[in-house]
């Protein structure tokens, strides 16, 4: 279900031979048959963005989305100007398409997003990407949700969905990413609808919430996208108008849903490691210490390893500017606190890493915050697919 | 040669039984005959300081180091009071011996500098490390140079040393690292001597000006250490005294040649990348930007794989809050600019990435500073001997 899951949405995936493999899907349409077409989005951190993106950013300024067009197998990003006419063009396609038949209503360029996912800085086939389009229009249906997934994966090796019922309103959602998975947004395309009642800016503040504590605090690779977007709709088929609170919940419950199946199927990951960073003076500063850990590659080859090496953590901790006094930090791993007061504490050897989920926590006693950071280990596997494949 | 190059210096390089491999030496003493015994250091920015660098900053207070003790086989960081102990007692042991027969003047244990690398975490084998002061002590010679170098090696696969001649003075230098090689200090232990005369003000001037542009600009993983020492030592026994730009000339060299040797050897590497950030407006902009491209670990896996991945530099740039303009920055690798106004320039296929050398040029069309980073690739051998081995 996913994204149809919520009232007033259709969508399709369709294969148009953007992929290498051949009848693999790739292109996803996303559409929201009302009666409301209200939107909210968050956009990369990155400074080059992709074509898609900067349209995308366009159309959202005012505040109505009535369908998203999504592509995998080229980012169209580093493209100049031609890649932003190439994504003008589908969106103009999309509208076109829509409005001659498979909408309700009439559909303009720029009611429609884009997304797109893939290689940096090669042109789009655009000729197949707008058959691709039209295909995708005739395709749309009610249960066409599962098969837009798929058409957004690229190295994902599953497709990734979810769905959270409110009272009375339903939110469903579906993610792409297992690469340049990072900070402020990990790498990914996230569609998300729901059949609430809900103006722009309650979506806006319930989108920004929920990201702010679960995609933009996983860190699989430390590497920021050129293309990530998280797409919230809203059709208000449901007639249920819930609390801003209650909405920031369920979108939140959602995204927490989706942003763990990306760590599940981050590039070649054999553990996914949650950082629990308590006693924190601020926040920020749990936030700040765990992403550290996060991003060193020697906790993450040594968890590959199999390895409690707790010295590698200290040794990231010190290099943030949170507050905390070295000789008062405590380090847990799987339970067993293996550092305490900043030197060792009970036998490492009691550490049990078999398994393929790791918690590692750290307690500053530098205050009452805490943060939880999701990431991966740094293995093999990440290094061959990252050096062997473009991407 | 190497520290002993220079006139009134004295090194050793011993077995002591810290390292696994019977017989390996691990146990290195420099020390200054004098006559002026003036000194300078840098330590790691790591919030997590080892026992040793916590005691080497209390000595350098004084601007006075007569003798510097190291060892291999064990980092004495995270090891609380107790390892600050330990790290006294061989300063007093360094100084007793000293005074007792091998120097010329009584030494004191707060002028002599001490430094330990290995892992964190676990208490040195006083025992073991004391007698390997004493036989330091009787090995000193005017040509222990190279088996002080050999001394301080980890996972180093060579020695490093580097002299380099002035007008009437000489600086040496030996170093170790190959892994925690990054920012604001990469992971190392480096002394270097001269036999110029300079107070102690002068020899920090020269010292911060060449790490500066130096050490503080390799970034092989990103990953700061908890013990990083860079340690000058004056005689004077030269006579000579240069001019502190002489000074800070020969001692940059040295610390270049280092740095590079240091780079050429890192963990599992199969390249060694230099980053040239031009076009930049300010130096600290250029570096920020080459500092991204060398820690983006999908850029150092794709040259792993020879891959001329610019979408991935133009990724890593994008995350920064250097100056520039998207569709303005060029990119060239080892010499083909395949990235040209922020997108595809001349054909990929033209890169040779058969080398081990690779230069990446960014042109940020935004000022006229520059700066070089050198870094390494991600590979399967740094994965493999991170995971594989604590350290």
């Amino acid at each position: 279900m996913t994204v149809t899951a919520p009232k007033g949405f259709r969508a399709a995936g369709v294969p148009a031979g953007l992929k290498a493999v051949a009848g693999a899907l790739d292109v996803a349409l996303v559409i929201n048959d009302g009666p409301d077409t209200t939107a909210a989005a968050v956009f990369t951190g990155n400074r080059i963005k992709a074509a898609p993106v900067l349209w995308s950013q366009q159309v959202l300024k005012g505040g109505i989305v009535r369908a998203v067009i999504l592509n995998s197998g080229g980012a169209n990003a580093c493209t100049g100007p031609a890649g932003f006419q190439d994504t003008h063009a589908t969106a103009e396609r999309t509208a076109a398409v829509l409005s001659g038949r498979a909408s309700r209503f009439p559909v303009g360029a720029g009611d429609v997003a884009v997304c797109s996912t893939g290689l940096i800085g090669e042109r789009l086939p655009m000729p197949k990407l707008l058959a691709g389009v039209d295909a995708a229009a005739r395709a749309l249906s009610r249960d066409g949700g599962a098969a837009a997934a798929q058409a957004i994966m690229t190295t994902d090796t599953v497709a990734k969905t979810a769905v959270h019922g409110g009272q009375g309103f339903t939110v469903g959602g579906m993610a792409k990413g297992a690469g340049m998975l990072a900070p402020g947004l990990a790498t990914m395309l996230v569609v998300l609808t729901t059949d609430a009642v809900a103006d722009a800016t309650t979506l806006d503040t319930a989108l920004r919430l929920a990201t702010a504590v679960t995609f933009d605090r996983i860190d699989s690779d430390g590497c920021m996208s050129t293309n990530d977007t998280v797409l919230l709709m809203a059709s208000g088929a449901s007639g249920i108008e819930p609390t801003p609170y209650e909405l920031a919940e369920a979108v939140t419950a959602v995204c927490a849903d989706l942003a763990r199946q990306l760590i599940a199927d981050a590039e070649g990951a054999t553990k996914e490691i949650a950082i629990e960073v308590t006693g924190a003076d601020t926040a920020a500063d749990a936030v700040e210490v765990g992403r550290s850990i996060a991003r060193n590659n020697l906790v993450k080859t040594a968890f590959f390893g199999n390895d409690p090496n707790w010295g590698r953590i200290l040794a990231a901790i010190g290099t943030t500017s949170a507050q905390f006094e070295p000789d008062q930090v405590d380090v847990a791993i799987n339970g067993v606190w293996i550092c305490k007061g900043g030197a060792a504490g009970e036998d490492r050897s009691k550490v049990d890493l078999s398994g393929r989920a790791v918690t590692v926590t750290v307690e500053l006693h530098a205050g009452i915050e805490a943060a939880t950071i999701w990431t991966n280990d740094l293995s093999m596997g990440y290094v061959h697919e990252n050096s062997a494949y473009s991407s």
